[in-house]
């Protein structure tokens, strides 16, 4: 498998953290997004939204985060990290969700002000961003992961742009379970963090 | 099964067009949200989001249309309208990521403003819904619902909010191919329209 990612992208770390939590070698291409490689016309025969990440797996090319998540889970029989009763699936599904909308357009449009200078209102984001973190620091009260107490694809698509959250101007010390939840998933085997901004910037 | 609705909301929707399209009969109970009864304690029991559609089915709740769509296709075992592979899995996947995030943010919230006087900008919303759009109109040339020629969970997740994107100053004028799709689920067996909000305003 080939992954096209950027270091600064959530969406992107998604698919880099979940590879990595399942011991996948794959190849890591790096977009040269500030060099406007995504808008080329090769890369948007591979992904006509223009945005990282797409895996590459044979004649297959998958993009959006979430369904790169599906796709792995599903290909390597992980029902560990992606149930396939409805009950379980269904609950996995809501927080794909939440990670595709109140999230995208919560800590990750406040991050995106701030760090890629996105046409956002602040105010607008920012509160968006804790009120689902308001959300799910209550859901995290009864349990260890999101859905339960042990970590599925749900977990993996919310947790790069929320550890991130504070680059956005979003503080997240209100939110003791979230943090707690945080550490969890970075005490899990094959653990790849999410690198901070200015780290990004200097390298 | 019991559906937690409103005549509304495009989510809901999602859900009431699903459950018809297979001819499952569900009991809908319409939640009354101009009256306030989506934050009430006992609501905010059965879904934390105080929002519609909610799922019941015996003793669990489903609230998330996304995940009611799977809930229901997975219960039932509807592999026609999502399929377990992983390529094709992941298609669906992208798309229900489409619908709760370009979708949600783009022609839903436009129309959000005009039918309940939301705070979301006009302008960038609108913009939002005429690129998802432009890129939605790309994909059906070549196929005749999204992923390709039969209709999935995704083909339902999309539909509501863009029928009724109008409502919203989003003219669909632009695109043939989504005009033609829209045509194409409305003569699907079962087919139950999303109300336009006059309609709904003198009900």
């Amino acid at each position: 498998m080939k992954l096209h990612h950027f270091p600064l992208s959530g969406h992107a770390h998604r698919a880099v953290l979940f590879l990595s939590l399942l011991g996948v070698k794959a190849e890591l291409v790096e977009v040269d997004i500030p060099g406007g490689a995504h808008k080329s016309p090769d890369y948007l025969k591979l992904n006509p939204f223009g945005q990282v990440p797409v895996l590459e797996d044979g004649d297959v090319a998958v993009s959006d985060s979430n369904a790169i998540l599906v796709y792995v889970a599903t290909k390597l029989g992980r029902k560990d990290w992606l149930p396939d009763d409805a009950a379980t699936a269904a609950k996995v599904q809501k927080w794909l969700s939440v990670a595709a909308g109140e999230i995208a357009y919560g800590p990750a449009a406040a991050r995106l002000i701030t760090v890629f200078g996105a046409n956002f209102r602040a105010e607008e984001v920012i509160a968006r961003a804790h009120r689902i973190l308001t959300l799910i620091n209550a859901e995290l009260e009864t349990h260890r992961f999101i859905i339960g107490d042990r970590p599925t694809i749900a977990d993996v698509s919310l947790y790069s742009y929320i550890v991130n959250a504070p680059e956005g101007n979003v503080d997240l010390a209100a939110y003791p379970e979230v943090r707690h939840w945080l550490a969890r998933i970075e005490a899990l085997p094959g653990f790849v963090p999410f690198q901070k901004t200015a780290a990004g910037l200097a390298a």
